[in-house]
């Protein structure tokens, strides 16, 4: 995993979430700028044990009499764990795109590149690796677009969600802090209703397996029966101790093990939809490090994968190898218009049992489609998109 | 489960699904209507099982050489994937509307009632009725919003995404098929690229996990202990043969029930989102099942709540007394402004320790902070919503 | 999935379960025998709705003072489930018998047939077929083990556990209604102590799990290019109407879509471990169809995966050609005991380069370790086993 | 967590686990006692990212002609993940222990102590709370056999699962290294058999279960309306800042937030049953960190739940108090041998309708029908399981 999406997800960032959304506060409120003194977030995370979070470990840390004026716990883990998100986004997009656009490239350099298309894992019929990349970059930027729509809020709403702490001012002061960590407004305080937590857990599973999709046909054909792709050597990489000749799909292999689990990061987020009343005891503390572990896998995972396809090596010739491979089998559905599809199927069954190529089959580049139609639709929304 | 959700996604309604699916492909491209015979859908699951869908019992039931033309087994059932939900999704959203009008209602008619709020289960401080009803309709609405935002899009790109077999007229005869389904049409065929399934088994998720929130707050509040709320007892509803006083909270437990099934359902899809190539052995097949799954047990755990939410019996005078139940120790924090946080502690816990009531507490209901302007801004978001 | 399969847990099938914990709870306290009419499975599911669940159904319909006497729903609904799993596992035990015994044929047979052993799906040395066969053998007798070690336990508590209603006969009765059903029994009434639900539960994801393992290998063995075995082609078998020459391996691809459904299902259970107090409000009721998929869809990940087996058609001199695709570049672990690592290496590396074969090589079937003793032990321990 | 828990799971606790593995391999095949200088995991993992697995770094930094002989980097990677396990699980068993003993001395203290039984969170009918505590105590035990039960194997198979490289010995030095490191002995190496793995991550699954169970019924119980119990307020454990009355049931809850995050991660582990040929390209890379976190969170929600029921304070005259509540309702069923189904539901109805006790109900401890005999069935079940 990148060391930045480790650092942007790992404790210190959530303490220093939290400093932040105190600041904030007193500044909300118009309070005298707090005073922050170096704080260890070890020793924060021990002495928030016996209440159940580290908050008020916080609070006792800055030592001052306005931090925290009129919030709870829970607003400071909340609006932490947002802003922990926020900040670790951008680093998990850059990878994205920087995936996105490697797909891109694929997908404009090899649109017109024939290639066997598998279904169920048996050659089915011709495509172009471009088709294939840009399938991958529409994904890609579908899963971006989910993302991109979960609203980061705020949250502020005193022990109870009432904002009865703040007196007259709970909503201007909801508003201004708001406005101050660039966090959205949220409607009311959401201390269990969690929609846009599992939100966020969902559109990153759905990040995730985007790239696993990927990193699945790549491993599929980096294998060495069929030999279309391999991930880049340099320094290294992929290579055995005592298997010197190989090229292991590591990139992938990992993007695959990230994706994992994020999945299951993601599903407790999931389950942790329901909690009770005003707070909930359980739900909303499993919440902490699976929405950090969900972030992090995910990032690591687009980082593995946008490394595996910025080195990756094609190879267009064993791509027309594979595609002769059955003699023309292949092409038996283009016989279909000029000899009817009993007649196609008699002859194919017949070269197939023969062993003989099928003298009849044309060659595959002629029944490509709209393969090439669809790498420019794929490209031009991607550009739309950006 | 409602009968009329069960039938929208059982067997019946796939099937009528693909038979729309191959009528309109031959509309799509100027073929002669179909004749489509009565089909038994036992029959062909049955005879769908050798090639591992029905796509091609149904095709040689329909008994056509127009019949399918174009088309590969996945684009039938991916196509009829997306109308069983487009025809799902309506009554679920009925639901879901249904529950959001009552939780508005109650919102509205206790916007002043006052309640305890409980973090942790404990009671904490004063909040309202109306206020929790208030934050129950906004996850709803969140809900319903993610629901609607899922592109329902057709399928079709031929045996392997290409569009080869409808030669130069494939990209016009996937955006007439798009007008005639009255599915999006999307930018490629998406036989291995499974966002928005995902997407939509995720949202559905979400959804059911917004009403479980509401299901858990009303059987902790249905406690005989608590008694603020009970689940309607008509037509012996909720009975107990061999418990005559008890009254279950049925629907909350229903609800609660289908929501966990719907968890498990919408794993599968998130987990079914790496697909191999260009059709998939196995993750693809596991759709169908989990799919109809996550809709149904959705649309039951929707039902099931709208039920007990209609059939809700309020009880603001044991709210009230529950309110009174620690002699105002819940209005310790009321008394910091006027006291000094460490007077107001020490008389908070004096009163504790003798068990006598806090006679300096100011009434509940006079520390409720924002709750009314917040159950009007709930109101007014849902309002602008519909 | 096998019609006796779907049988074995569908409605039908719970209500003679029920049915046959009233007849034997009567037999158990030496009343008369129960009468039982014809009871419709459907009416049942709608008449228990109100209530909950369909126990109190059941028993109106029983129509007799003495049914019932002593228990409670959880008590019919409990003990049902386990008679449904008694029932039904023996039907999914004969499916994982049928693969395991080919399993073992294929050990045996394939005991020394060369074939290369592929680590992230690159090739790494060679192995044999009936290594990787006894391999699959030995997890899928793992997987027996442990769905043979879950206890089936009767359940008899009453309404809170204490058999209250059966004076000073609770204990005795017990034990005679688990004679009476075959039933275990517990050492207390297990309403809300559902570790042996989850057991079971999980016992039947690792069992789908072990033949997902294999169907992974074969439908990758199957692949056009690697072409080391197929599914039996009989009959239609894996069948294209579009791609005659397609021989897809649709066993392999369905043992795999029912094993993500088991997963989804057997989480069900796993996340309802924690019941509240003495009877779950939510938790309990999601189990019964989480159970009757899960073992429903185990019992289909097991046919699909028998017929795929039975029917498996393995080419060894494919096999053997794969083994020399690289030109003896996996054989350069043998050379380092002659060579030395580096010069291994070397030779290796310069003949990956050149693209002439590794003249060095020895024969790949000279370098097979102890595969054969291997294979052995696992088939002693599958004997022993039986 | 636990200090030694999260140490015993951390990285250095890998690091070494694989450490020990090179030297016991050293070892079983008589060569020279490897010399170990001192090295760091962040390093180790940090180099080990190009192969995808730190095996191959630490091999590096053995720098050794005789380290890792015989062995590939899954042997190493696999070993060491069951000897981590093998070295926290006394550790996670120290603290369900705890749990079990303190389980069984409040059933033991409790065995007559009434309290009401609840069903769907309605008061249902008396029982003890040493029964409620006996029924815990039963499902710890239950799981800590499932733990109990789980074979931790040694893993050595070379590159390929044959021992091929480790030449006629291959056998032997699996024997003696799996009597070096204390492991078991596996009939066949398992890079790709992950039973094991599964059926680990399984029983961590359901111990957390176990435990979330009672964590559930205690901060029910501990709800303000109910009061039965209490966590320990020693040293400001659950306090709040805001409300100095509060009495958080803090370890249940943290108990409970552990529990869902070892379902997720143990959800990984199922999921990564189906692992490719002779090594996987990702789901294998995706246990490390899902086994790791499975053990620490077992371990956390353990030692959670231990100290909040060694610090619990139980209150009897609530107990008491609630069972009264609902002036004898509870008692219908006991008057129904007495005054018949129909007459006790009449009367029932009236004092429900009415609001006046219901007179003709006997003391609730006069219908506890065998909840004393249970609770000693279940110590004794506790004392022989020792």
């Amino acid at each position: 995993m990148p060391p930045q999406i480790a650092a942007a997800t790992g404790d210190g960032a959530w303490l220093q979430a939290m400093v932040d959304f105190e600041v904030a506060l007193a500044r909300a409120q118009g309070l005298p700028e707090l005073d922050v003194p170096p704080i260890d977030p070890v020793e924060i995370a021990r002495a928030g044990r016996p209440s159940g979070n580290p908050a008020a470990a916080l609070v006792a840390a800055l030592d001052s009499p306005d931090a925290h004026r009129g919030a709870t716990s829970q607003d400071v883990m909340d609006t932490a764990a947002m802003l922990v998100a926020r900040r670790t986004l951008p680093l998990i997009h850059a990878e994205l795109a920087g995936v996105a656009a490697t797909c891109a490239a694929l997908a404009r350099e090899h649109r017109d590149t024939p290639m066997v298309a598998r279904t169920l894992l048996q050659q089915a019929l011709p495509t172009t690796f471009g088709l294939k990349a840009a399938g991958w970059l529409l994904g890609i930027d579908e899963a971006r677009g989910l993302l991109t729509a979960v609203p980061l809020q705020v949250e502020l709403g005193g022990a109870a969600g009432t904002l009865a702490a703040l007196g007259e001012d709970g909503l201007a002061v909801l508003g201004r802090l708001a406005a101050e960590l660039e966090l959205e407004e949220p409607v009311l305080p959401w201390h269990t209703r969690r929609v846009r937590v599992a939100q966020l857990g969902g559109a990153l599973a759905i990040a995730a397996g985007a790239l696993e999709k990927i990193a699945l046909d790549l491993k599929l054909m980096a294998q060495t029966e069929v030999g279309e792709v391999a991930e880049s050597a340099e320094g290294g990489r992929g290579g055995s101790s005592t298997l010197p000749h190989k090229r292991n799909p590591v990139g992938s292999a990992l993007t695959i093990a990230c994706a994992a689990g994020v999945r299951g990061a993601a599903s407790v987020l999931t389950g942790a939809l329901a909690q009770e009343h005003e707070r909930a005891a359980g739900a909303w503390q499993a919440e902490w490090e699976a929405l950090s572990r969900a972030l992090a896998l995910t990032g690591g995972a687009a980082a593995s994968l946008r490394e595996a396809l910025e080195g990756l090596e094609v190879f267009p010739e064993r791509m027309r190898a594979n595609l002769d491979l059955t003699g023309g089998l292949i092409m038996t559905e283009a016989l279909v218009p000029r000899l009817g599809r009993a007649e196609a199927k008699r002859v194919a069954e017949e070269a197939a049992r023969s062993g003989q190529p099928l003298r009849e089959a044309p060659d595959p580049t002629t029944y490509l489609g709209s393969a090439g139609a669809l790498v420019d639709r794929a490209l031009k929304a991607h550009e739309e998109g950006r």
